[in-house]
């Protein structure tokens, strides 16, 4: 089996990630830095390795009202090893929860590449959009949260993208959906930390095949947080009370023989 | 990278388990019969395979009571496929739920031996494996359970594998220290699924590394079921609610520049 | 947070799988006729059962040339507990890797939902089914194997299935693109096992969305017996040798500052 | 069920980590920096952070050579969504591949907390330990590694933290178990990333128990690479060669009815 990579040079006494000195990057970069480098194969100037630090803080967790938490402390509860803990969480992040990054990314870059390719403006994308969404009953990904009306990572993530110079046309038209939401769709439809995570990663040039990446990394810290609580201040099997189960399946009855 | 296996064989448009080929197998075995020739590398005899069958079906599941089924579902509700909902199930199979078997039967292996080696009872062995456990404060693996004092499956088990010949040493053992806890330890403890499977696998001959094996397959079945129920029946984004959740941590405060 | 289910009542002392005592299921049926009742609602007939259990077995294992496998020796060999190096297998079963038959089963069943909307013949739909992928140039689900040119899992599926009446249009549709495959695709599309399953648990009259479960509770014995092997036979960190690595990223460089 | 957190306080536009608002934390901390928030409770020193952001970095990849990014890159190949793949290559994080931090951790703080008590050296600490595992035929967790005789990452982290001021008496009983190695144990035993972090996050203050989490959020980040260069340079189903399997169970049979 062939096993090629342009990620990490592995010889004895020696390890570059992408090109550099592990030794070096220990010293000089910060996580978020690293992470940059790593996915995008080249060194961030200092503004990108910023904004990719604000974007792993900002989603680094959200309690246990996320699928994940849950998953994560349920197979503490089990007695199984932090690292099962913490992929059990991860697996959580799918298309509804975190996963709605790539198919936001996806559906922003689709969008400007059309109002580029016809000449049209992003508000008129952003029209066809909701349009296409509320005529098929579809979710809009990255909109609208299930606690938060204005969620505070939007805020703090755009401010600084605008600081650093980040904010380009797929931020310009997400926040144009935003906008055009309530004649459009009907009702406000708000960004959550999908979209702006999704937004602000494709201005800087990511793929949006990676765009989950950002979050799993992100998310990984607060499944190990919630793995180590459960392990340390809750009672092993934690279980769902026989009073809280609604079972509505047959009743009972006999084999026939 | 040797890759070495006595498992299956393959070849182009040949497919052999244990040295049989997978086209008689599937013309005439359970799923029991099979996976008693998997995991044990010879053909079972009837009895064997009856027992194995029984064995992964005593398990198959346990509602949403269970630490697995709870992972699945919020694994599900991200928005995973089903692989990843039924590995994250599987994940919570640890030494508190269906792991225990594992615990269960090295401890049954190790007492029949020390009964054998010394040449004392399994009474006296029962005894001091109640004592031992008593004074460092440990859970008995196999024993108790949150809901069942007198759990079915272990009446089914031991009632057809009494029937079946397999009920030796280790399920002796296993009933003697159910019988013996109230005397020793102070309260009952009822043997729970672990435990009875623990002690069957151990008189059939299968190795304790072995042990949770036969819940993770038989289990597998039950998460499959929960997952496409989640899918199926409920909206994504399955969350605690604000109100559950308690939140015990620092109070708000800001960073110090 | 409400827990909703109509799989099985556990109450104390008793659980009842879709409504039948889990007593009696361990006494009466086989694993593959549990699965079949727990994943159908209702016990199966004779045929049923006897079908489903051969359908578990025929994919029970395909050694270490399937990424499954692979994936959960990797992950024992890291030295994490079995429920994780298992989990890790289930995880690689996804579109390209056993989840095809979820694929295969929604083609199968729009097909011959269209031939008989349209009242056309089932060869017609199987021509349209080969023309669309050839001219989009798509894999086919479910047809071609990197080994077998024909699969014993196929041959003795279908036997089976004939001869507990269970093909119908669906295995017909399968039988159909395979036939119809060098004359419209320009070379032979043989079935492998996914297909095979597809068009057989379709006939039966299964959901495609639960598909890729059959897989899954099947392999989860081979990636318990793969694992075992792991940890029995083999060293500790299992690792690709260096010289077997190609690194093809950027060359040695330095970090600016 | 009782949800009890102290990590983050969510309620209806705000999100607070440990106390902080998440706002705050995405304007001021680099990834590192929050991490330390989140997994200590308490905002970390400028140093503190430094040496979290650099142990972070130290491990963000090590190519295939490792369990997981193999376990990672098989999952990716059978087309499963890149959680999926990443939290495959998480679970690789066992007791033999970076889960050794935490038994080092254990071992080193034992080891200082023995030194205390006895009011005997970190030397003889040393040599004890040496001795124990010698004597046993045990691996010395953290010690060793197939390629590197000097490892990078060890000189780098250490060179950091005696600048940060944070190489204690963990720090230095790491080293005198190294120094002591030829003599005692008859060959030399270097440390290995797991050994140096391990020594590092207990000068900090850490519990062993959250060890493993360090090097999971870590190497998160190498498995998002490694699974996404899969999905995007690699063909699907990825597969060991029938050559390459050495195959060596039973010949083959039949079964006899």
């Amino acid at each position: 089996m062939e096993w090629k990579t342009g990620i990490t040079r592995v010889e004895p006494n020696r390890i570059e990630i992408r090109g550099y000195p592990v030794g070096d990057l220990i010293r000089n970069l910060t996580f978020g830095q690293a992470v940059f480098l790593l996915l995008r194969g080249e060194a961030p100037t200092q503004a990108q390795g910023r904004m990719m630090d604000a974007i792993l803080v900002s989603t680094i967790d959200h309690s246990v009202t996320a699928p994940s938490a849950c998953a994560s402390r349920f197979v503490a509860s089990g007695g199984t090893p932090i690292q099962g803990a913490v992929a059990a969480g991860l697996l959580a992040i799918g298309s509804h929860h975190g996963g709605a990054i790539e198919e936001a990314q996806k559906m922003f870059m689709d969008g400007v590449e059309k109002a580029r390719a016809k000449n049209i403006s992003l508000s008129t994308v952003a029209n066809e959009i909701l349009e296409t969404h509320k005529s098929r009953k579809l979710r809009l990904p990255g909109f609208g949260h299930p606690y938060h009306k204005k969620d505070p990572r939007v805020t703090a993530l755009f401010q600084l993208a605008d600081e650093l110079k980040f904010k380009e046309d797929h931020s310009k038209l997400a926040q144009e959906i935003e906008g055009n939401s309530d004649a459009v769709f009907g009702r406000h439809l708000q960004m959550n930390a999908d979209a702006v995570m999704a937004a602000i990663v494709a201005d800087m040039g990511f793929d949006w095949r990676m765009a989950r990446g950002f979050f799993l990394i992100s998310r990984c810290a607060g499944l190990v947080a919630h793995s180590y609580e459960e392990y340390t201040r809750e009672k092993p099997f934690r279980a769902v009370d026989l009073k809280d189960v609604k079972y509505d399946g047959p009743d009972s009855r006999k084999l026939k023989s």
